[in-house]
Formats: C-alpha cells, structure tokens, sequence
C-alpha cells in the first residue's frame, strides 16, 4: 500500500493545519531552548550571553522529527479517542519529549513546580541537562516513556511487548535511521509474525530517516527508495511515505499518513476480531524523510548543518564567546515566532493546544507508560500443589525446571482471561523442559501451519523467537506497562543480552526514586540448561559469568537465587514473581537433581538464603566443625554432599558443617546489599576461623568478591567453573574444573591443621579415583559407574 | 534474478551429477556414523549395540544441508580454480564438516592419525563428542574452519570481514534459518554497503531454510515465498532459490544455483575492476530448501522426524536397547550404500571424490581459515614521532585519543597498498577523536554519497556501522583470515558484545593448544568515551565492566590496559598491536587530560605494567610510606595526584607513595595470570601493613577480587563508580561516586593510624569543599573552579 501523501485528510482543515503547525514550532522552541537556555526563556528581552548555559549539551539533530510526529499522534489521539504510547527510539531527543509533555501538561501534572507558564518554561530550560536537573535523553524521569535509548536497538520490540494483550492499545513507534542499524532492531521487524491481532493492541512504526548518525550518512536513508519498500515488505509491512522540508506540505502529508495507517489498522482489526479473518495481516509502517536539525541553522561557519551529521548535537556551540553565534541563536529562537505561540504568561496559546488531547489520553500522561498502575496481583496457586515429596535428602530425582513448569502452566491457565501474564524464550521451552505450560497456552504464531506442527497458537502466550535480544525486548515492553513474566535462558546466552538487562536496571534504578513511578512487576530470568551439564554442546555453552555482570549493577534492583533441587526452585520461583522492580536471576538445572528439602524446608531454607544442612554434615549441637563444606548451585550442592559422605567414611572423627546458600547477595556485608548478612549471621554460618571450602556453581572468585570482608575470608577456599569445558561428561566436567567431590576432600584433608599426615592415605586414595576416572571415561565415555550410580546415603 | 533451477549446468553431465551425489551420500554416512558408531564403522558385520556409542550426543538434522553445500562446493572450486572459504553459520553441524574434511584428505593432512581407511574412519566416529574427543561443534579443532557456531548470528559477518581485502576470495557462507532470527545477524546483511567489489573478494550468503528450530518452524522458512523474496532484494540481495527434496532434483538445481550465482559474482566483479562499474552491485544469494534431517528416518516410533524439529538431534535415541531403533539405523546407514562409497579398507572411492579439489583448495585446508598462516607484521610507525613532549609531569594536557589517531592514521597509510589493517567502530571514530585517521583512509561506502558527505570512501578502511555485532563480527573475520585491526568503541556500549567477545577468546584458548593453528593478530579493543566523561548523555552511558566480563576469561588470552595519559596509551596500543592471539582492552580517554610520562617513562612503566610515581608522592628513598595511593585509569590518576597534592600542602610531614597501574591483571597473582606479580613484587609495591587507597577506574570490587590473596589486602580500600551518574559535571561524578580527591583525602585520614585526631581539621575542610561543590555545580551548571582550574604544582 503506497498512497499519495501530497493531499490533507478531507475534513482537516487550512485552520488545523495552522494549529498543527503552531504545536510543532512551539515544541521545537521548547526544544532549542532546553539545550541553550538559562533565562530569557520567553525572549522578551534581546539575548544576551549570561541568557545561555554555560556547557551546552544535548541532541537538536532528531528534535524537529520527533516533535512532527508528536503533534500529529496527538491530533488522531484527540480526533479518534485513541488509547496510545508512543516509544520514543531516538533516546536523545529528550528535549523534544519533555516540550511536548510541558505543553500537554502532563509534565506540570508530574512534576508541579514546573509550571506552564514562563516559570515553568525557564524551570524546564534550566534543568535540561543541568547538575540536579533531568538527563538529556528520554528517560525514566521523562513522563509518557518506558524506554530510555540512550543505548539504541530496543525501541521496536519494546512497542511489541507494551502492544501485546492490550488489545485497545496503539503503540507508535520512532525508530531512528542510526538505531535501525543495530542488530536487536533488525530482529525485531520480526515481532509481527507473534503479534494476534485479536487479543493484541497495534504496533505502528514510523521510520525516520533524517538521513544522519553521529558522523555519518545513516544506511536505510540512502538505500534506493525501491530497496526500501522491499525491505520493509519483507519485513511484513505496507510502507506509507511521507518526505519534505516544506513544513505545510509534511503537515498534510503527515496527516494523511497517520489517517491512512490508522484507518488500516482498525480494518485489520475489525477484520481479525468481528469476521474471523485468518492469517498476519500486512500492517502499515510509516517512513518519514525530514531534514535532521529540520529549522535550525542552515549554515554555521561556512559550512551546511541543517540536513546533516553537524545538525546532531549542539549546531551553534560558540553562543557564550561569539556575537554572532549569540545572534544566530537569536534569529533561529524567534525564528518560531514565540509570541504567537505563547500568551504574555508564557502559557501556550489556546491555537497551539487545539490538537492536544485529554487526561489520560496524553502521550506524556498515559497510564501504559507508568505500568504499575495497571499491575494486578498474579494469582499463584499454592506450592503444595506442585512440591515433590521428600521422604529423606536425597532419595528421590527430579528435574527441577520441569516441576516449574508445572506450575507455571497453572499460573498460564489463571491468567487466561485477564492475560496479563507470559513466557518467553529462545526457542527454547521445551529444550528447558517447560513444555507443561503448552497444555495452558500454545506458542504465539501468525504463520501458515503444517500438520507436524506442535503447539503453536494463534493466541498463544509462550514466545519463541530465536533471538534473545527480541525476548527481552518483549518482555521489557511488556512488564513495563504492567504486567507479569519469565524469561527462560540458556545460561550461557543470556549474556547476549548483558547491555540490555544493564538499561533495564539503570531503568529500575531510577524509577524506584521517582514516587510517581509505580512499582512494575520483576524482569525474572531462569537460567537453565547451564554451564555444568552442557554434555552434547561443549565449551560454547558454557559461561556462568551472568551472575557477575548482574552483581556489579545497583544493588537494590538485583537479585540471584541459586535453588539446588526442585522444591527450592519452585520456592524462589514464588518469590520472584511476587516481588517488583527487581531483577530476579534464578539459576537452575533441567537435569534430574536430588530431591534434598521439602517444601515447607525450602521454603525456610529460601527465607534465610543461607543455612546449614544439619543432616548433611556431622553437627550434633556440642562442637565447633572442622571444616565448612559450603556450596551454592545445584551440582556444586551434589559435590558438597558427595565429599560430606566421603568424609564420614573415610575420616569419620572429622566435624563437617555443610552450608548451602541458595541467595547469593546474603554473601555481601548488610550494608552493601538489602539482602546481605551481618557479620554475626555470617560468622555463625561460616566460622571466623576454620577452613571453608566453597563449591560455587560459577567462576569461583565471584565468593571472594563478595566476601572479602568477612573476618572469616583468609581461610575461605572457593571451587568452580575456570574455563575448562569440553563435549564431555558431566562428571568429566567438575573434575576438569576441580570442583568434584574427591577434590574437595583433598581440599579438606589440605586445609585442617593436622589432616595432611594423619589422612594422607585417604587423599592418595581420592587422586586415584580422580585418575581412574579420568582412564575410564576415555576409554567408556561414561562416567565411573561409582559416580554415575552415587547417592546419599545420610 | 529469479532463476530456473530444474535444469542442470549445461555441461554439466550425470556421471558427474552420480559423483556429486555419491560425495554427498559418504558424507551423510560419515555424519551419522559420527553421532552413533563406536565400531564396525563400514558396517562389515550386522550392526549390534556394543557398535554404538553409550551416549548418543550431536546434531542430525541440519547435517544433511551442509553436505550439500559442502559437496556442491567442492565441485565448484575445483571446476574454476577458486580460492573459497565457507564459513558454516549452523554450528551444531559439526559432524557434516568433520566428514567433508575427512573425505578430502585435509582432515588426515592435520591429523594423521585419523588416516582416510578403516582404521581411521573408526577413529573419526569414536571421537565426536567423546571425552577426550572432538566437540560436537565445528569448533577450532574443525579443520577449514574460522567460526564455531554454537552461539548463533555471527556467520555472515565473519564472512564479510574474511572477504574484506581479499579481492581473489569467495566466502560463502551458509545461515540457518534459527540463526537467521538473531539481532546480529539480521543486522549483517547490510554488511554488503560496506563490501568494496574492487578490493574486497565476494560473499555469497546460503540461506538455509530446513525449516525448524529445535522445537518450532523458523520464522523465514515460513514467510509467503514473495515476501522472503522482497526481504532479501531489501537486504540488497538477487535471491537464486533451490527446493526440494529429490535429491537427483536437488542436485541438478543446486549446481545450476551456485554457477549462476558464481558467473553472476565474476560478472560483477570484472565490471568494477576492469570496466570502472560504480555503486553497489546487486549480488546474489541463495536461498537452499530442503528437510531437515533429510535421508534419515522417516518416522520413529510413530511420528514424523525427517522434515521437521525432531530430526534436530538424535533421530533414533533408543538404539542400544530397542532393537527395532538398532535395526532402523542399520537401514537408514545402509541407505547410503557404504560399499559403493568406500573400498574394502574403507578409503573413499574414486567416484566419490571426483569433485573434491586439490591441495589448499580444499575447503579444510585453505590457509585462510588458518589466518595466522597468512599474517604479516603490522608496519608501525616509531612511536617517537606521535609522543607528546612532557618537559614536566601535568604541565600539559593531550587528548590520548587524538594522538593515538595519528599513529593509526600512519599505519594505515603504511598499509595502503597491503590493505590489512583495519578500525572499526560504530559510527564513533570521529566522535572518539581518531579522525586523523581519515587522511590515510576514508570510510567504506557503496550507497550514493552527497555533497555535504565527508570522508566516505568506496574503497575505505575505516569500518563504521551503528551495530556494535557487526563491527566485532567484521573484526573477527578479518583477524581470523590473517590481518590487523582495532575496534574503537563507547566503554559503556561494549558490553553489546560481551557475548561475542566470550566467544572469540574460547576460540582463542582452544586455537592456542592446537599447534597446527598459527597465531592470529589480537583482537584490540579501544575503549573510550567511558563511564567519567559522559557529560551529556548521562547514566545509561556509564558502565565500566567489561573489564570484568574479560576477566573472568581464559587468563592466556587476555589483556586489560589503563593507560593514564597520551604516551602510555600509545605505548599500550602499540604492544597491543603487535601482539598475537589476545584480546586486550584498552580503557583510555578522549578528553583533555594531563601528560604525566614521557614517552620513555611510559615504555617503561607500561612494560613493568605497575609502578611508584616517585615524583608524584614523598618518596625520598629513607623512608616507608604512611599510605599508598594507588589508581588505574586516566581520572582516578587525576583525583589520586590531586589528593597527593592536597596531602602534601596540608599533612606535610605525611609520607605518600603513589603506585599507578597500567595492566591491571598485574594485581593478580603470578599463578592465576601470566601478567600477575609475584608476591614479593606486590609487597615491594603496595607493603603488606600500610593502608592502601585504590582510585580505580571501574566498579571497586573488581581490585578486591583480583588482590584478595595479598598480605596486605585487609587494608586495601577501593573507590570507583558504584553505579551514581546522570546528566552532570566531571568532578559531579567523581564526587557522587566518593572516588574524588577530598574524599581520598579523608579516607587517608580514616585509615592511617593516629590520622583522624591530628587532621580532623583538614577532614573537616575537604568535607567542606564537597558540600560547596555540590551547591555550586546546581547554580552555576560548572565545576568549582578550583577544581576546573586544577593543575599539578610538583
């Protein structure tokens, strides 16, 4: 669908042109005038240099296309009584967001001492990337916006995930030239094949091409426009062309547009949802060709920067020490005429909010972009019902992910009307043994279908795409406008998206400051298939170092859970889909793992996130031990155990505590993260003096990391994965990273005094076993049978 | 460019089409046998379960496709003479080139004891996936190959940065349709406004549409034909389809695909070389349908497997205990003909390799999938003429960034003509003050150029693209086929590719056992614009822990360099790039920062890595000192003099060392790192009893991690960012992160026994200066002017 945009919409008249007009210059006034001033912000009297910031910073390049398309989503907004977010991808066109909120009111609604009125509007200038003031881009603190782009790419798919299950929803989408480049945004076109457009709201992306990034021509700004069109047919979309540097005639063509997107999409629509029309439908998406810099300076200094890279930032720089900069600045200001636009008050005009809609239909006001007004309560059955039963430690198997499932499909059925809940994953559910959810949803899917299909639904809310960039985004979108999720990950991959769960938490971050901002749910990662049971992947599949990168990020919005065995994961599950504003990582196996606590035991286990196995190591409440045993993980758990039973074997007089931590924060000092522990709760658990051998499920100096300032630390030695991998074993694999059982009786008989003689014996013996291990699986390629058939015995 | 592909070449005739065939079949043979046989490798006997593996680990179901590929390849190289390099996007298929580098010889020729008959054939299936075997990924171990797989979406460009600056080469490269949904791949089609016909050789993208994930249809493989069509002509892409699933059909399209692709590629090609063709051609792509898990077994134990997501692993699971799976996989083995493929010592026969090249034409054996091979040492410019003159340390500033550019500006013009040396970077290069570099090379760009364009080059060697994927895929593949290069990118923004990073260094450490593989180039990373200095974009720009994530890696292939002025970081990136087979990071700023060292004084203390500042603290030789201040990275040396300076004037009898750290895994012990100080070398710098205060560069936590075996660590205390930042001044930053130098000030007086009475006045006063900075930054938008006009007195 190509239509010709030279005409106005019938029915909008010369006169709503004129106020169109009048909202986008007052917006790009506002614009200009946060990135340069400090006072004079009505230009009531000439410009003067003290007028003006004294470091200018900020972005103009993308302001002017960002407002246009701002004051158009707001006249079809107001003429339709649409329900709408608008996902801002140029992340540095904070100024522009912030003018059009301060114009709509939402801003003064927000924050009340920025007034609209010339307070108000010198307030705003002010604070604009000003110490104590407002970030430059759109921000958290930015009402109307759930996506930051400061870092470019996610835009897209955080439109898909807000517009997923709000079925009333338009979610326009900017999407900037330079952002379009990134991979995460290229992948996530693709969204369109999961979106139902019967239970889903409309996602509308508008690309803006103004040509430029940083110092560059951007690429989809200089294909052929042929190239283009196909590009975006492939992608699944009718594109819509609008292009200028006339301003009235981009204002019809911009109307026209949106009327002609927007009338399509409520076909689809009713299409879809009244008369059972099948298949994806062929969405619209705009493509918007406007100078970047659009009505700032054409030249500076002899050279072109309206239209170009120059126009990115600050185009006139030299305002403070150069006259005719300062005048320049002034001509373009007053370029915009602000006294038509603003009243003697500094109040915008009644003809310049004439396109403005109401209440809560404003873009800077929407509940969508605030999620956690929306938030309900995620109804959780009781564990009860999904718990393993536990006779003793260790004499049952289960898959702990697959006991997740179970209760994840229940959560799935009880959220089938109100939909507000989903899973989403790289094409890897069922690989994480989920699948039970299937039997309450299907997996999202507007393709054809074949026969040997499995699962796929129309209406589903499992997604599978395989692109963990696109998941997050998803998943993002969709918890930030109120609702709740998983997302299920390989461990080793979920690196992929280190830069994007960053933002989210610099997002969270910031938010749990803002009183406005209302608590979302928890971004939850499960973090399966991991690093020591990758037997048919290898050295590829293997990294652990998820939980470090989490560590190093704001403590009050993270959280890592390591459950060793089924009830505890389905325990921290509990938690973490409870809980807000966190992010929760949950690290867990899909392999059959011992059953070692009962639920009601996990539950207290999980509470404390720390404790003492009594009945694992030789407490009897009348000694010291001799040694802690202390591990974290669900195979490390399993060493731990097995060495504890070794121990009791072979040096039966020896007292062993065995600690397990399952919340690994508690590791921290009490003032370093909410979740650490005291001192006195640390030296309780770990003793300030006896030797600790810690088998940690990552990379084993993270512990130390943590618990360096323990007085206990200097007799702390930590076991876990150092890189060494393979297409192996599993037991191959804690033996090549030292982290097995009879390693850690060695470790043991190393570090208590007096061992080293006494059981010298007992260590050649562990080495030997640890040889013949390594012999036997060459040659079998299987484990020892002691290993492989091992169980506890306690 | 649509093709006919039901007709075979002409020429083409069916002898040659039955060896194409029988090459392919040998290879479907060897790939299962792989997967399941311990022994009885040509089937000589009925198959019984002792012959099968006990754990039945590998992928299946796209091994057929590459075999194809493999094949049909073979066929054209031979036939044309051409110098080819596949890069093998499914990485799970490793059995298919395992088996195509064994049929060659070339598998043979880099592991004799895996000799081309029997014996060796039993040896090539005993050891996939078996301990102490090979992974089950084309893996480095994989002869011929550049790309290990297991993590998906970066094939195509690996392939494009192999063809860049090898006119003579073809990259094919096939992509998965599971790969084909990930960010960084979707991103890399575009890599094609970057190829320069003229210089560059050619990619030829294989789009492989099996149809299935591991549990869902692809979304591509699914996509109405037109649609994939118009997507793939948007990508810039003639798409050349093949279809079926006769293999007499398949075979006869497939070669008719590849010649029509091969004389359209050579027929543009020649245009821009010979007859002076501008713009960017249209090259074509093939787009290759066939089942997944094609030839294997239909249906198993009731369900469909060939053609669908069963096939992605095991088809037949059961074989050592269900006697019907044994005896359907001696019919699906037997299926091949193994006696018509191979001789009775189970050599391949003639006929099978009639299409296989000779010698380095063999897909195994080319030198450009063993990079290092071709290597060359990187001419660079003595370092004396780009050093910045240092009469006294802090009399001047330099942007280190902005010298660095003019030796990188030298080494590209030194390399003009031997083209191996290249900077990528995502649209950055100029914004990170390496622009010099644009008067030895312009930027690669095909796509029409404007008048107002700058520095754009059809035959550029400065890479940007706004995807920091495609950058560090292009890097690798031009590092991996044998040339020099440097990724110059924000610090924060890295961490988009800490998961590609993972990988390259697994590729390295693997590469680094294998004495066949020769030593590639390093991979260099130029961080800037980083976490201190991002004044106008604020908290989602600041993120220094990439650091951390590469320290977690293998410690024999990594590198982490703080170079606190313009000589260090010259003496860092020169070492850096004439290194091999690391991944060094370079953390160095764009922004004025004081010359501390001169060139000599940097060589040396960048070669000791760590070392006193004698000049900078108290030292007079006679003494120990009170405390040490330590720091790493250009702003905490500034606060660390600052607070030295401040010391000096007001606790004058006080005695300062100052130790600065340049390679930061100096801080680890000697056995963890082969960098890593010896104990008594740490002691000699740091003493064992004084307190330490570290200014450090990133998130604190990371020295503590790394010095935590110290003597002297229990007085080590660490500032660095700790996650406080927005929009704001330099020294707003220090000081809302405590890393400033009244805050090291008074951490001095806190620490140092007897301290806090005697200075309690001077605590108090820098106390003081904190608070009034505080109010003046939120007036006046600046630093305190003392601050701003700081300089070192010493």
């Amino acid at each position: 669908m190509s239509v010709d945009t030279q005409q106005a919409p019938p029915g909008l008249t010369d006169g709503e042109l004129a106020g169109l007009d009048a909202h986008w210059r007052a917006a790009n006034y506002l614009s200009a005038g946060q990135i340069y001033l400090l006072a004079n912000p009505l230009l009531t009297e000439p410009l003067r240099p003290e007028h003006v910031k004294p470091r200018l910073l900020g972005h103009w390049g993308t302001a002017p296309g960002l407002n246009l398309v701002h004051t158009h989503l707001n006249r079809v907004i107001k003429d339709r009584g649409l329900d709408a977010l608008c996902v801002w991808g140029p992340g540095h066109g904070g100024p522009a967001v912030l003018a059009n909120s301060w114009l709509d009111g939402s801003y003064t609604r927000t924050y009340p001492d920025v007034t609209r009125d010339a307070d108000g509007m010198a307030r705003l200038f002010r604070q604009f990337s000003f110490p104590g003031g407002v970030p430059s881009h759109v921000a958290p603190e930015t009402p109307g916006s759930i996506h930051e782009g400061g870092e470019l790419g996610y835009s897209l798919a955080h439109a898909y995930g807000a517009a997923f299950d709000h079925p009333e929803l338009l979610v326009a989408c900017v999407i900037g030239d330079g952002e379009a480049e990134t991979g995460p945004l290229a992948a996530s076109w693709h969204s369109n094949k999961f979106l139902d457009p019967v239970h889903d709201g409309a996602v509308l992306p508008i690309l803006h091409l103004n040509g430029y990034k940083i110092a560059n021509p951007a690429v989809l700004a200089r294909l052929p426009e042929a190239e283009l069109d196909d590009l975006l047919r492939g992608y699944g979309h009718d594109p819509i062309h609008v292009a200028g540097d006339d301003p009235a005639a981009v204002h019809r063509a911009m109307a026209y547009a949106l009327d002609t997107a927007l009338d399509r999409i409520a076909s689809l629509q009713r299409a879809a949802r009244e008369e059972g029309a099948d298949g994806r439908p062929r969405w619209p998406a705009i493509v918007l060709r406007t100078p970047k810099g659009w009505t700032g300076p054409h030249e500076v200094d002899g050279v072109p920067v309206e239209g170009t890279w120059r126009a990115h930032q600050v185009p006139l720089s030299g305002v403070r020490t150069d006259p005719d900069h300062l005048r320049r600045l002034e001509e373009w200001l007053r370029s915009y005429r602000p006294e038509d636009l603003f009243d003697a008050q500094g109040a915008p005009r009644p003809a310049v909010l004439r396109c403005v809609p109401d209440g809560d239909r404003r873009l800077g006001a929407t509940p969508y972009a605030n999620g956690g007004l929306m938030l309900r309560e995620l109804p959780l059955p009781p564990l009860e019902e999904y718990a393993v039963p536990v006779e003793r430690p260790g004499a049952t198997l289960h898959e702990p992910t697959r006991v997740l499932g179970d209760l994840l499909r229940d959560v799935m059925a009880a959220t089938a009307d109100r939909r507000d809940f989903r899973l989403v994953g790289p094409d890897e559910t069922a690989s994480n043994r989920l699948q039970a959810v299937y039997a309450a949803s299907g997996k999202a899917w507007q393709e054809r279908t074949l026969p040997v299909d499995e699962d796929l639904d129309r209406h589903g809310r499992v997604m599978e795409i395989l692109s963990e960039h696109t998941c997050q985004g998803w998943l993002e979108g969709y918890l930030l406008t109120g609702r709740h999720g998983l997302f299920s990950c390989y461990e080793a991959f979920v690196h992929i998206v280190d830069s994007m769960v960053n933002q989210h938490i610099k997002w969270l971050r910031v938010t749990r400051k803002l009183p406005w901002r209302a608590p979302i749910a928890s971004l939850n990662y499960l973090l399966t298939s991991h690093v020591w049971r990758q037997d048919h992947n290898g050295f590829s599949h293997q990294d652990p170092g998820f939980v470090d990168h989490i560590l190093n990020k704001s403590p009050e919005a993270v959280r890592v859970y390591l459950p060793p065995d089924a009830n505890t994961l389905l325990s921290v599950a509990d938690h973490a889909l409870r809980s807000r504003d966190y992010v929760n990582v949950v690290v867990a196996g899909k392999q059959p793992c011992f059953d070692w606590l009962t639920l009601e035991e996990a539950r207290t286990h999980c509470a404390r996130g720390a404790g003492v196995w009594e009945w694992a190591g030789t407490e009897d409440g009348t000694r010291e031990p001799d040694v802690v045993l202390a591990c974290a993980g669900d195979v490390p758990t399993q060493e731990v155990l097995a060495a504890a039973q070794l121990l009791r074997r072979h040096l039966p007089g020896l007292a062993v505590r065995v600690v397990n931590v399952v919340d690994i924060a508690r590791l921290l000092p009490s003032g370093e993260h909410p979740h650490g522990m005291s001192d006195f709760e640390y030296d309780g658990l770990f003793t300030t003096d006896k030797p600790v051998i810690f088998a940690y499920h990552g990379y084993p100096w993270l512990i130390h990391r943590l618990a360096y300032r323990r007085t206990g630390h200097p007799h702390l030695h930590v076991r876990g994965y150092k890189e060494i991998g393979t297409t192996t074993t599993p037991f191959d694999m804690v033996v090549g990273n030292d982290m097995d059982r009879y390693r850690l009786v060695m470790d043991v008989i190393d570090r208590v005094p007096g061992l080293a003689v006494r059981a010298a014996a007992v260590r050649q013996r562990m080495e030997d076993t640890r040889l013949r291990h390594h012999d036997w699986v060459r040659e079998h390629g299987v484990d020892l049978p002691e290993v492989a058939d091992w169980s506890w015995d306690g």
